[in-house]
């Protein structure tokens, strides 16, 4: 694995943009002394500012559970580094082990929610649930204000994602199923002035 | 751009994989013999079975006004031979004249809902709105369930994306901001029974 790269902040602004283009992600909480973490592909930006993002998480997952009792989740952006520990994070469950054991996966404290960061990734969102009882129950699906923001300054920086000269391992991953993965690649760019 | 190629159905349970990696998307709409397309990044799948998405629509567009009316829309998801018309897709307003047009881009009928699915594109789903008024007024988020979703078999078959011996130019899109894309890139495996 590579080294550990000290994260930066992004906006609060820009932060949707760590989302936009769809990478799987690692949804980490922790309360009264129990932190978990699992994989969600199903998470996308919801506003711009004050940043707002959603995520579906469902009710038989220990995330669940220490979310609705926290209140705060964060979200962190697995690099291809991590891909093995991602699988892991998405099919065994934290109600029958500590899942950081389990998967192998490290994290470092956020600054503004108690939930940690996931070491390794490339992207961090620390958010507070906006609290809309008939979607969770409904639907499993979970509103959060992004309160802080974080970055890999080696692949974003100046409120972009920029892979193309980066290490390689460093690329964000989108999640298809059964353990296949797409990796993020080539940037492109259309004149939208066009 | 490359010829026009039969999409073929994808089986509902199936239909999810289409857009878990986190592509951009085409929202397409019809009412009353009026009918545009928009782009929109914040769409992602809701479940499985039924399949179900969310996307966003913002309120000052034609596209609202028209999912709104008639109750329905399709996501198309747009391959890299469309990325400039996507970024005009995105940046014009169907208010001040006919979107089709002005983007370049085509369409044809989806079987479930009139509004028409976009040519050119590599994977459809047809969406039925599922009425959730606090979500459509407070946050611009919309429900749909998915009532047939299509796919190109050159990219998408046996329930898998698979663009890696295909033609470039079919890659789907994720896209970042001002005209900014990343192609879909690798796709690597992780044995999840490690």
């Amino acid at each position: 694995m590579t080294a550990a790269f000290a994260p930066v902040p992004v906006p609060l602004a820009k932060a949707y943009r760590l989302l936009n283009h769809g990478p799987v992600t690692l949804v980490s909480t922790a309360h009264e002394g129990r932190s978990n973490v699992m994989a969600a592909s199903w998470a996308m930006p919801l506003d711009f500012d004050p940043p707002k993002v959603v995520v579906v998480v469902d009710k038989s997952t220990l995330t669940r559970q220490l979310m609705e009792a926290s209140g705060e989740f964060a979200l962190s952006l697995p690099a291809r580094q991590l891909a093995a520990e991602v699988v892991k994070a998405g099919s065994l469950s934290g109600k029958e082990g500590d899942k950081w054991i389990a998967t192998g996966l490290d994290n470092f404290p956020a600054e503004k929610i108690a939930a940690p960061l996931v070491a390794g990734c490339v992207g961090w969102l620390e958010c507070r649930i906006i609290e809309e009882p008939r979607n969770q129950q409904q639907y499993d699906l979970f509103i959060g204000e992004v309160v802080a923001a974080w970055a890999d300054p080696r692949v974003f920086h100046d409120g972009h994602w920029v892979f193309d000269h980066a290490d390689e391992r460093l690329r964000t991953l989108h999640y298809v199923a059964g353990g296949n993965f797409l990796v993020t690649g080539e940037a492109i760019h259309v004149d939208d002035a066009a």
